[in-house]
């Protein structure tokens, strides 16, 4: 039994012909996070590493900043009951969350309202950790292997191929951690709750490669995480390389077929 | 000049040469939707039918019912100004929000609290429409046209590679309008808030196609607007499927090369 993967009966066309089949998919199920008493966030997620979820993602939204400030995560929904999609994290005495900020809209500044440039600089009031300045870290040869690393690691995705991934790698192109999910952002808390929950964060050493697109969020996440190098298997967006400009990341798009495209930050790249 | 564009210099590698190049990326930018003088979303889209994409949210969301509960839309931020990112929807006289509704959690209910069944019970609360019965509606040749058709029409996605897209179909598979984003839900809120504004809604002699993965909140979105028929060119998620199976929508997926499965409501295609 698989809590991420369900099968269920289809019926299978091809041209014409219509026959009865099996077929997998991946799960989706709400997932709520709390921290003590106050839900923070409803994320609709694959079930797995749920509590690395829970933490990856308050890390990644810069409400906590590091383990030390996480008491015990264990599953409990509203009424107290032990409940499957419901993950309450504890915080450590004297660990403060400014809860405002959960309410708060990060997009907005007073000067030009509502805009990306807002949404950039609200990332470096958010204490993001400054990324290393020495180049380069990892060769071409590195960045063409890692999808195909990816994909031998992606096992969900090849019998569903509803899921996305995020994985790590050091700089020499080895598979530290991948996770995967229904949603980008949340394989992507995974990794990093994984990471913070081992007391690795910040991972300035590290390789990060998604298996679709790169969007702000992606990028503000993997930044919160101090990860210099993101490396996308699709194309990024607009913001998202603006944003990986401003704070000196490497940003790599389109990466298969021994070809990439570098939008910032070059100089890693030998 | 295009909105939803944008072009910059990358470095394009490929096997060991570097070249210099000029690259395409879809645009991503902040848009803040308003009712009146309340914020009620902040949505990370691709500038264009920003005024669409505010009336589809707030009528797929349940938030309002149908265009004659919309006086006007309008640019303007918080301060009143008139503001590329901030759409402010004014209400006509007598039209009721359900503002806590904004607020709540749709994704519990008392009795097992965090779950995809309360997920998908919140949408039978919420009033949507009933879909027509009566089948078939479109024959299993009209299915295997749409990608085609779709990516004719896709002309943002072929030149950044970074945009999801929704398009509208007649049961004959004519095109009726497409609408793209780098937020899949976003380019099917502009394709409902579009007709919505057209007074078309419910939509339920339509077929919709979506170019990535079929989840959960895009089965709702098209159930909100009475589409019978949601077929994705990628994989469905498990509770996409048990939703539409919940109220009778046929869900299909992987329409490519020919190809298609029938997740559910079978009877609707011949």
């Amino acid at each position: 039994m698989n809590r991420n993967i369900l099968t269920v009966p289809v019926q299978k066309i091809e041209g014409t012909s219509s026959t009865p089949h099996q077929d997998l998919l991946a799960v989706e199920e709400p997932l709520e996070i709390r921290i003590g008493d106050k839900t923070v966030a409803i994320t609709m997620r694959t079930p797995g590493n749920d509590f690395e979820l829970a933490a990856g993602f308050l890390f990644t939204e810069g409400i906590l900043q590091s383990s030390h400030e996480l008491a015990r995560i264990h599953w409990s929904d509203s009424k107290g009951r032990a409940a499957g999609n419901s993950v309450t994290v504890e915080l450590a005495p004297g660990a403060e969350v400014d809860y405002e900020r959960l309410e708060r809209h990060f997009y907005t500044s007073s000067s030009c309202g509502v805009c990306g440039k807002a949404s950039i600089e609200a990332i470096a009031v958010n204490s993001c950790p400054v990324l290393p300045k020495n180049a380069p870290l990892a060769t071409q040869a590195v960045i063409h292997q890692l999808p195909e690393i990816l994909r031998a690691e992606q096992k969900v995705f090849d019998r569903t191929g509803g899921l996305h991934a995020a994985a790590l790698f050091d700089t020499s192109g080895r598979l530290l951690l991948s996770r995967e999910d229904v949603g980008r952002h949340n394989a992507l808390d995974k990794l990093i709750g994984a990471q913070m929950l081992a007391g690795k964060t910040p991972l300035e050493q590290n390789l990060l490669l998604v298996s679709g697109r790169a969007s702000f969020e992606l990028v503000q996440k993997a930044l919160m995480a101090g990860i210099p190098i993101l490396a996308a298997v699709g194309a990024p967006s607009s913001l998202a390389v603006e944003t990986a400009q401003r704070f000196g990341m490497t940003l790599i798009g389109f990466v298969r077929d021994e070809r990439f495209n570098i939008y910032s930050g070059a100089s890693r790249i030998q």
